[in-house]
């Protein structure tokens, strides 16, 4: 599983404030506390400073990488603030994210092209958000062969198939599921990822509701997620939902975790 | 989601003992709390009794449908003692479980022939347990054909795909996953169910490890277990992931569960 540590990102209000008041420290540790709890990548997001985004996006990656050895997910849909952000960065971060939206498709695919860099291919067009499997899958295979056309590589690309909320509709995760199986079946090699929060949205219990999907999204072939790796009952299902998915050779990994106290929850 | 309540088994101290001591209000009161806890049907099992099975197997069915409205799910390989359990059981039980084991089919399959009776369908052999998808997906095909050339009606039957211990094998678990998927998918209007602690024999975190399985299991198609229906854990998860899987309208189960305190672990 490919874990993207959310935190770090200016929506929230302690980080907001941390990056406006200049606290290294804050954001540092909180790149640490991630990339302890077991993140892969960390996420950077500071969309919400339109003006300034690029001079904090660029600040929050240096802030991650001189305090961990993660790459980080550049968060943004802004060219701009990207290209900023990746010429201060070091090793391979994710862009997050592209979509077969016209527009942030044609600002972004530049960036991507011929190059090495890992991205989240967003199932969204001009069209909306997809309800069903069908639509997702349609995307899906539109966006991701336009990114092999431009040379991305099929290992790059995370597909997010986008979680809609349950409680809007009955359907609405089931036919997420199945798009997460039909997309790692379609093209060998790709990933898949999510966040998972919007799931629960509007819903009693959404921690419960948010765990569970996530051992069942694993059930179908997800490999990635956007979540809080400070959330340690999410974590500890992550571990056992992998080792039962059997990406767990000898269950080592699982037994490491129980070792480790991961599961005194 | 079909619920089969497991406490009533003699295998378990307590009930063995209960059972020998003819004490029949302990085995009401189980009966009870499994139907209250939201079980579908309540398992009986005397096998431990090898002499006395038959006497021991109608007195259970008769108590359990004394204390509640609910049929039973008759566990035995022994055709005598279900022809005398099923002379006084009332409503439809399940007969738990023909397999394609030569011994075990031929006996049983004169009870079931032409019946309205619902099986649980056990993927196993005379070749012994499956190990792989395949191989349980192959037994299922020959047994549920068995079963349908015999007369039985598809939507009486339940697969058992057979869970085997995760600890032992890392690929069983998902093996067992993918049979599950395929068998719902080969004959449509089949059901699946299944025992589940034994994917976590050997391992720490038992209790963690058989709820996530039984999310992912529900993911793949699953729609049946055999559980304690008294783990309030596990029913709320089973909810919570039969509403995911798209099987409750509106979320009206998850909201009932909800506004009924069953989150409240």
């Amino acid at each position: 599983m490919i874990i993207v540590g959310e935190l770090i990102n200016a929506s929230r209000k302690a980080v907001g404030q941390a990056i406006e008041a200049g606290d290294a420290d804050a954001i540092k540790q909180l790149a640490i506390d991630q990339r302890e709890a077991g993140a892969d990548f960390i996420d950077v997001n500071a969309g919400v400073f339109v003006e300034k985004e690029t001079e904090y996006l660029k600040w929050l990656v240096k802030l991650v990488q001189e305090a961990t050895d993660a790459p980080c997910c550049i968060d943004s849909p802004n060219p701009a603030a990207i290209e900023t952000a990746l010429a201060v960065h070091k090793g391979t971060p994710v862009i997050n994210s592209i979509s077969l939206e016209k527009d942030r498709y044609e600002k972004l695919i530049p960036i991507l092209k011929d190059s090495d860099l890992k991205v989240v291919a967003l199932c969204m067009s001009d069209d909306g958000m997809p309800e069903t499997a069908d639509a997702r899958v349609d995307i899906a295979e539109r966006l991701v062969g336009k990114l092999l056309e431009n040379g991305v590589k099929v290992e790059n690309i995370h597909v997010d198939p986008l979680v809609q909320p349950l409680g809007t509709n009955d359907r609405y995760a089931v036919e997420f599921l199945e798009a997460v199986e039909r997309i790692m079946d379609k093209f060998p090699g790709v990933h898949t990822l999510c966040g998972l929060s919007n799931v629960s949205f509007g819903l009693p219990e959404r921690k419960l509701i948010n765990q569970i999907f996530m051992a069942m999204a694993i059930a179908r072939g997800l490999d990635g997620a956007i979540i809080n790796p400070l959330d340690k009952r999410m974590m500890a299902n992550i571990i056992v939902a992998n080792a039962l998915a059997g990406n767990d050779n000898f269950c080592a990994d699982l037994l490491a975790a129980f070792r480790a106290k991961k599961f005194d929850l």
